[in-house]
């Protein structure tokens, strides 16, 4: 049990859940990250059935990996055919990774009910697949599809064909619970029925359908199993498969098993936000051990507890994952985090006094408001500049009105149905009022494109600064039309990418305040570096 | 193992959850729900230290429960004192319930660190508790906070402590997993020594910080607890506690505890968006069991193997727990599709021929352009409406212009900042053609007022109708400032709710659209009923 392997497919399964599609840029991005935490091996795609995924394997060649070997996943030859001709088969061998994983059937109904053929045949695509890629010098990790299921009604087949893949020369067996329904003490005894078969090293693979990826994947290695396959958040078709942000943390602290450094725990919490950020899903607050709540409490008892005895409510200490307690913002800002998160963005303020307790008054009213900096550093850096006392501002925005329209007369090039929103805006840069409008696809699209309209004759360079992301939120504290929201802007210069936030009970506002920081965020910094 | 109590403690430690406030209707609401689902008990707040669910307790007297027996929660007696002049146990003893659950601790540490009085005390404030409510006549639930840390760290003293209680006279021993740091098998050996000291019955109450509450539950039911503690969709503190709606269906449906009925079970998806829709929090689609993606397929090798064999890639039938499987809306929708939600909803259409089919393509069209009708029954409802030969709107929408201005001259009565929001529409009812205007709270709270002043005059029980809730979710495949949204309304007549939607790139149009409908899907329901 000292040695364990950890096994991430992101990439691959975690793809599969509902509204993510990772393009390969994003994939070599997430992969540059896992290597950072010291993933062993991540699963880059499936190059025989996805040209995106060959792609990705062809520019992964140039990435740097410190920690990670890059694996490549297919399935075995078809029924009824050679391995030697086998399509998928020779993608995996071309794929220019050292290490492949390839799935087989070991459940006797979805080999005879959904693969239609026989269990003889399966025996052998599996072991015709494992030698072909032996012989081509590949590590060969074997996924055994459906193996808990098929193993409670045909024990015997199940363990059968764990047998043929390593016979065959299979480097890792991992049965893996593919519909993730299997109970934790059924999975331990099938894995020990394993243990007892053979020598080979073994490897779970769960999923979360019954909310216990984690306690499976804990389950198979308390068995025995070596390599554990999983996802960043959990993520993965249906319910997401088992979550390595929870099973990396129990397997270091709570189980003794050395698999990744201290310093590659405690950038767990940040890898796990980056993975969430390229996916385009908002992290979850409530997630174990790198949720933004994971470590939070609300006032009473426990607050109490906690400032006795900083144990008390917490199970591990939220650091070593690189996470922290919350208590509640307005109850923890004080001056020295001001200070500190300016000194964190090299920004040198003067910073004691009142001009330091001004500041945090800011933040605090913001705050209220609904602005919340922790995913806006770059609004957070603006505030900062701002506080300065020889702060002089690129452009003011003046003022701004914005018109949506839908008429049924007279008709126009648009359908009758579509609404036209026009922005006008008043924007001065040094002396100079610049007044102009634009059109839009939306009322925040034509707000964005007659800020632009109006600052690029002072400032050509933006032209390169493009907005990447735009998110809504309505504050769960307010309902109604009436709702507080808040606007968060990703932008990008095709380097570098930064994040603002804008908030007002109008969703118009929200988002001015947010592209306005977004522009004269990146300004600021071109000028800073040009001088 | 044959009798499981379920127990939820959804009212207390629930909406200990960041962001849930439940007003004394929501939990009387969610009682009812509690009830059809067959919970034994249900824990209704603290009577002692919330005056909030005082009043709860009392108005709870009047409902008539089938399944389910409410449950007063409090702590133990303070140290040094009486049980006999305590305020929250006599808070316990008077709110009108059968049983009440007390909470003491059993961490040797926490009684030291935190209570910060003597082992010995700890020990007297239990028994005595126990024994003033036990001579009160009531059931008493014995909650032993950090049960399994305290065992790890000091076994002799925290079972000792569930000895004290079961002398005393507790109903049921339930050792709590406070921190919700423990493992299956921490819980497995500490459940099995607290099950050799005595033959009180035995509870389970993990939370989920390591994202093994459910694990944790079942490895406790197996090593002989009967009780088992747990919320609706796992909300509570931190990360929340041990899932009901992942633990009822693994009792029921794999290990043949029969807690609930069948037919109970089957109205779990039902009361989990229930609970979440009263909690104003969005369900969580990745929920296991209930999730609406719980047991849905992405195209490809999982949707063809379904066509051959349903129980292919999923782990139980979803009907059992009232979810169904999901492949795609665009492939499922069909014309008996659209012929069974109308009739559901009591509709008579002249669906034969080429009217069902002409409907069939405008939903899909809908849905292409980011409608979605599964939580926005009353717009789906209007869509048949419209489809009838006989349709005559109530109004119509003539056009509109909304007008969002910031402004810093002239100076007017709002602060510089902010925004004026202002709607300018034309609607016409009959043959005429009302004009009006109204300011709002941002462009959407602008045309909502304008709206409504328009029908009033010929509507004048609108007034009744009330906004409650007001969502907009930016369509994940869509990035940028010119992304589709889509704008979810709640709207109320303090007796029925009722959900619409619209879509658009523009967030005003949507929210003009989901607006229009909820008002006349109001209008055609209120003539029906005249008529």
């Amino acid at each position: 049990m000292a040695s364990i392997q950890l096994y991430d497919t992101t990439l691959r399964d975690g793809a599969q859940r509902e509204g993510v599609s990772f393009s390969t840029v994003d994939k070599l991005d997430i992969a540059r990250k896992l290597d950072e935490i010291g993933i062993h091996f991540i699963e880059g795609g499936w190059p025989g059935s996805n040209p995106k995924d060959v792609e990705f394997f062809k520019k992964a060649q140039s990435l740097a990996l410190h920690h990670s070997s890059l694996v490549a996943f297919g399935s075995t030859r078809r029924p009824i055919s050679k391995a030697q001709t086998d399509a998928n088969l020779q993608a995996l061998a071309n794929a220019g990774v050292k290490a492949v994983t390839i799935v087989g059937k070991s459940s006797d109904l979805q080999v005879t009910q959904v693969l239609e053929t026989s269990l003889e045949e399966n025996l052998s695509m599996i072991a015709d697949s494992i030698r072909y890629l032996k012989a081509k010098g590949l590590t060969v990790f074997f996924d055994a599809e459906h193996f808990f299921d098929g193993f409670k009604a045909n024990p015997g087949y199940a363990l059968r064909v764990l047998e043929v893949a390593a016979e065959a020369g299979a480097d890792c067996l991992v049965p893996c619970d593919t519909n993730g329904g299997t109970l934790p003490n059924e999975i331990t005894v099938a894995i020990e029925a394993a243990r007892k078969l053979t020598t080979t090293p073994l490897g779970i693979h769960a999923h979360n359908d019954a909310e216990l990826g984690v306690a499976n994947t804990l389950a198979a290695v308390n068995a025995g199993a070596s390599q554990v396959q999983g996802t960043i958040n959990g993520y993965g078709e249906r319910c997401g498969n088992a979550n390595l942000c929870s099973i990396i943390p129990a397997l270091k602290l709570k189980m003794g098993i050395d698999c990744v450094t201290n310093e590659q725990l405690a950038k767990l919490t940040e890898v796990s936000r980056f993975v969430s950020e390229v996916a385009n899903l908002p992290p979850d607050p409530f997630s174990p051990y790198i949720g933004s709540s994971a470590f939070s409490h609300k006032a009473g008892l426990h607050v109490a507890g906690m400032t006795k005895w900083s144990g008390s409510y917490q199970h591990i200490d939220p650091t070593h994952v690189g996470n922290q307690p919350r208590v509640l913002v307005s109850e923890l800002s004080g001056k020295s985090n001001i200070i500190y998160k300016a000194r964190e963005r090299g920004i040198d303020l003067p910073l004691q006094g009142k001009e330091a307790e001004k500041l945090l008054e800011q933040v605090k009213l913001l705050e209220s408001r609904g602005f919340q900096y922790e995913n806006a550093e770059a609004s957070f850096e603006l505030l900062l500049h701002r506080a300065k006392p020889d702060y002089q501002p690129l452009f003011t925005l003046v003022d701004f009105m914005v018109v949506v329209e839908s008429r049924r007369r007279p008709p126009t090039r648009r359908s009758p149905e579509e609404a036209l929103s026009e922005a006008i805006i008043k924007v001065k840069v040094g002396t100079e009022i610049i007044h102009t409008a634009a059109e839009g696809n939306g009322p925040v699209n034509a707000l964005d494109d007659a800020l632009r309209k109006a600052l690029l004759q002072f400032y050509p360079s933006l032209a390169q600064v493009k907005l990447v992301d735009y998110k809504v939120r309505i504050l769960e504290e307010s309902v109604g039309t009436g709702s507080q929201v808040r606007v968060l802007i990703e932008s990008s210069d095709g380097v570098e990418e930064w994040r603002t936030v804008g908030s007002s009970t109008n969703i118009i506002e929200a988002s001015w305040l947010a592209l306005a920081d977004s522009l004269e965020y990146w300004l600021i910094k071109q000028k800073a570096a040009a001088s």
